[in-house]
């Protein structure tokens, strides 16, 4: 229970280069810890975060991350970080561009995933680790993570993967972008210098965030929490927020605003829009040694089965190992935060599963 | 090819007395009719618009009203009436209010299924018609003909329910919610009086609506109109609409706000929300003589086949000849508007089933 710390990871003097070949710097990067680091430096698990998450790991998915936990923090050492782009505490969008003073807003660089993995990397190696036990993510986190081990063969062992993608569907894309109109066109925008102009679209924030936690969420797990019911069955119509849905929603585009940054939600969603590792000229899996389990959930509309088979399959004809597990849910996307035995118990065995250095040197060909 | 005519059905004199006891006067109705209303007047079919539409049938259901259509203009005298709460000539909460001299804004009270039906009906008496030989809608089309004929045996004789609901589930309402809060929080949106201020919530409305169009398509229609296409695929990453799914959600967008009246948007979706004919407590459907067929599609993920089976199963209790087929299109809600072969015969046959008074006296009952 450190709290979170930051470390600049690069500088002036080293700026962090971009995939697009832009420098940006500095790059403070802040993180939290958990558990001990064994003295073979072998234990170490780096978990990431989805697109509005930040460093406290133990808080937000304190149902997976802790003390006797699938992600056991009596045994691992772990390690999560806000991702370059975010807005808890890693330098983003709204974070201040050292040759004007001012929030770089739309200035800021566009990044690829590669560049949030080039940050997250770098952090593990000012922590003094070589090779992680194992990587675990969710969503966009489980993208990064799905980057990082193709990109880099021998620094995660395992890669846990959940309810992630390696191609967005024009639907989802689709959705992003309605979200991101809801932001730019906000008046407050100010072509991403709100905070110029003492102000930030909060409404574009709202309408963003009320549309995707639908998105999150299944029909199913709307009908159990919701269904048709009224705040006051015997009131009049009304446009005011009658029904507990609408409620809900407002409530959860109301917050929002308070924890997460608009410019963050541009950059962020536009990551996972132009994320498609496998269909990349240049790819070769060949050297890739990371056991892949990927997991999705069945209600899931967002990210669904779909989108892990599709992992799957490509991992597989590149020679990877890779397994995956469809876990019965009726909670949708938010699965994944969410305490489901089978689901967790999929997480704690990915975690036991041998390290690649003490298989067979030669694996038996994927089962496709 | 009339033209849109108007017809002042309710005035001060006689006002329409709305659901909630409300009373609204003057209501115009703007309506368009096709083909040629034949001696017994037997022959009238009513075309029942979604929520964005008018009353020109022919043009926006041109694929299934027509000449030689389904809905055959040579034969079938077609009327098809812009809603009450509509912007496309009736009576609507941008109307001017005669009280004030200006538009009602959010004074113009709220509505049920049955105040839409209720100028429907107007108009139908209006034009001389006592009974018709049908009525066809699509979504919001279809909610109308459902609510008339269960208040109103004896007018309608065959109604064909296309992708309707009679219970719109939490997400329905959610995606609905999610849109009507982009354009009250439009700064423009001036609590309802945006006319007063000679401006309009342009941005909430075109945010609404690339939100719903999404959810009126499929993935596999998405996908194959656009997959992941760029507008450039050698162009560096940007915000810009990039790809082509971007592009078209905001052209779609952007339309709107010319053809469609924020207020109506809330007005006609909340009526949606309502509406649960088959849970109001005094509901009776010992006299309903409508022959319904029930159509939906098997990509629709709005108003997808699970609504038409739950209206064909509650019509069935009651004792209602209802028969469902479920149509296989990949494009969504939007297959209403489409010409897809087995839905335009199953159109064309429902049309052609004998009527309520030319069967047996009592029907054998229903296959549940």
């Amino acid at each position: 229970m450190s709290g979170t710390r930051r470390a600049v990871l690069f500088d002036e003097d080293r700026p962090l280069r971009l995939s697009t070949g832009a420098e940006l710097a500095p790059v403070e990067v802040a993180y939290e810890t958990y558990g001990e680091l064994d003295d073979d430096r072998a234990n170490a698990v780096v978990i990431c975060h989805a697109l509005t998450g930040d460093a406290r790991a133990a808080d937000w998915w304190g149902t997976l991350v802790g003390p006797g936990k699938p992600v056991d923090t009596d045994r691992y050492f772990v390690i999560c970080a806000n991702l370059l782009g975010g807005c808890q505490g890693t330098t983003g969008p709204s974070s201040i561009d050292p040759r004007t003073g001012a929030a770089y807003g739309l200035r800021f660089p566009l990044l690829h995933m590669r560049d949030l993995v080039a940050v997250h990397r770098a952090l593990v190696a000012h922590l003094g680790i070589e090779r992680l036990h194992a990587a675990v993510g969710g969503s966009l986190g489980g993208m990064q993570i799905l980057q990082w081990a193709l990109d880099h063969p021998g620094e995660i062992e395992r890669a846990v993967v959940i309810c992630a993608s390696a191609r967005l569907t024009a639907m989802n894309t689709g959705f992003t972008a309605a979200a991101r109109a809801a932001i730019v066109r906000d008046p407050d925008f100010h072509n991403g210098d709100y905070a110029a102009h003492g102000t930030a679209p909060r409404t574009g924030l709202v309408v963003a965030r009320m549309m995707a936690h639908l998105t999150y969420m299944s029909e199913e797990a709307l009908r159990r929490k919701f269904d048709r019911a009224r705040r006051d069955p015997d009131a009049a119509m009304a446009f005011a927020d009658d029904f507990e849905v609408e409620h809900y929603l407002t409530h959860q585009g109301e917050v929002f605003p308070e924890r997460f940054d608009a410019l963050s939600y541009l950059y962020l969603t536009r990551v996972m829009d132009y994320f498609a590792p496998f269909e990349e000229d240049d790819l070769d899996m060949s050297a890739v040694d990371t056991a892949f389990e990927l997991l999705s959930f069945d209600s899931d509309w967002r990210f669904g089965t779909e989108h892990s088979l599709h992992m799957l399959a490509r991992l597989r004809e590149g020679g990877v190992d890779a397994t995956h597990q469809e876990i019965a849910s009726p909670w949708g996307h938010d699965s994944f935060l969410l305490e489901i035995p089978a689901y967790h118990r999929a997480v704690a065995r990915a975690l036991a599963v041998p390290s690649p250095a003490r298989r067979v040197a030669d694996p038996p060909p994927p089962r496709v």
